[in-house]
């Protein structure tokens, strides 16, 4: 993201001030963010599969996300046959609530002119967990509000009671929207987290990806006016230029991107650093942690 | 919230159709939200005090706060004196950091032609927390990553540890800029949280309200490109046009406001109903609920 990006330069800074002044804080093991961060090495990056990435080009910029067919092999099947039928192109955010999500899809939906959904299912079978021993979680230390377990699988957020295992709605997570019936998302229409993570919809809807990059397109549209934030008017809307899976994408185009792996011994020293917060600014740090306060760092060259 | 009246109006609608089909889900004693507030009395509302509101005037519209000084009385009457001295008419908004903080203040804070701050102290005490015995918490039953006990005091979100209370980093609050020194926070440059609760935050500095309205006129400005989300020139803040204190609006500007109130049996079915989640929707209702997950609702006419 951009602001990590950002912040990665401050704290990179204060961390040549610390490390020349105070090397003894290194050696204590009470490491910082930016004293993990300087130390990892190139085998802790991973670069995500273009064929799990899409790019969204909006009129202002582009939105890049990171699938997780392995927590939704059918939904990820179906939208990515909906990607490269060229469904999205043209069509519309739809959808933007404060603290909630942004939504986009057909505006046309439910009525007579809506755009052919081509080759792809109607509907795709509802993928809202998974049995525990189907995937594994790097758990964290953290008293979860919403799960038993918590961690990463796959380099998502996941939480676990020990039998099931589900993606959880963090900010900036890609939902499969759906209507009442349980299977009736199937792709071509999704959404995204835009505020305090809502983990009462854990297990209730398919998460099927994350945004990596460009989420600020998305997070400061201006907020719909209609019920649950839907645009009242069509002139409201955002059009979508196109989505592209990654690697259809021409190589000069594609960005160089790099995602911190999440079963390293360095993603422990990161999530350590970010639950006791050794930085000087904190009086009280706290020793406790979110998993949707750990964001994966993400490094991007365009 | 607008988005609340919003999403009232849409649960309305739901409710009476649910009500009239199937009456006997509210003999169960298992309310939906839409029911729940549906049978809330005018006297389950409270409306908060003139003097105890901020209205900040933007070119886009305006955002109001409701100020915590049970929690932060030295903060606040700083803050207070800032505002009626009309400190903060022509500075700006200088930050906007994606899932973390909008920042306001003066742009020129540390540099020679700083404004005046006039009769408001340049330091003030920093107020992180209380002790327990000197506020009451309506606590909620939940397990929460950062507070051993959560619940809401005066209205706010707050945890405690049994020995010292405090107000949460939940989206919307209102916190008191600080550098490194503990009291170097005077009000002068305020903040307010606009993504997922950064609870590491929590007594580390001090929290002086919350937006009770208007706070997409935040959310939605262009995030800073800048360290942290800092903007990087003049013309991408936001000027202030004004802040002004609820009672120092002429009358028929002050805005009509209710908010739920937070220590009473209605509250705690609306707790309930946001914990347990009874709407056809969900098929798999958590029983769980964040701290930062539940906001009181709020009734504007303006």
């Amino acid at each position: 993201m951009a602001t990590s990006s950002a912040m990665s330069t401050v704290l990179g800074l204060l961390l040549a001030i610390i490390f020349v002044c105070t090397p003894g804080l290194v050696l204590s093991g009470e490491l910082t963010t930016a004293e993990v961060m300087a130390a990892v090495s190139p085998s802790d990056w991973r670069s995500p599969e273009p064929g799990n990435l899409i790019y969204m080009q909006l009129p202002q910029g582009v939105v890049v996300m990171e699938l997780a067919p392995g927590f939704a092999p059918k939904n990820v099947a179906n939208l990515k046959t909906l990607v490269r039928e060229r469904y999205f192109d043209g069509l519309a955010i739809i959808r933007s609530q404060d603290n909630y999500v942004v939504q986009w899809g057909d505006p046309a939906e439910d009525e007579e002119k809506a755009r052919s959904i081509g080759s792809a299912s109607a509907t795709a079978a509802a993928e809202f967990f998974l049995a525990a021993d189907e995937t594994e979680i790097s758990a964290i230390d953290s008293r979860d509000a919403y799960a038993d377990i918590v961690g990463f699988a796959d380099g998502f957020p996941a939480g676990s009671d020990g039998e099931r295992s589900w993606l959880t709605h963090c900010y900036g997570m890609v939902g499969v929207a759906r209507g009442s019936e349980l299977d009736s998302g199937n792709g071509s229409s999704l959404y995204v987290i835009t505020g305090h993570a809502p983990r009462h919809l854990d297990r209730n809807i398919t998460l099927a990806g994350r945004v990596i990059s460009g989420i600020e397109q998305l997070t400061t549209l201006a907020r719909g006016t209609g019920p649950l934030g839907f645009y009242e008017t069509a002139a409201e809307q955002t059009p979508i230029v196109s989505l592209r899976m990654g690697d259809d994408v021409a190589a000069e185009d594609q960005w160089d991107i790099e995602i911190l792996r999440t079963d390293t011994a360095a993603f422990a020293d990161y999530v350590k650093s970010r639950t006791f917060r050794h930085e000087e600014w904190f009086v009280d740090p706290t020793g406790r942690i979110d998993i949707c306060n750990i964001n994966p760092p993400v490094r991007v060259a365009k």
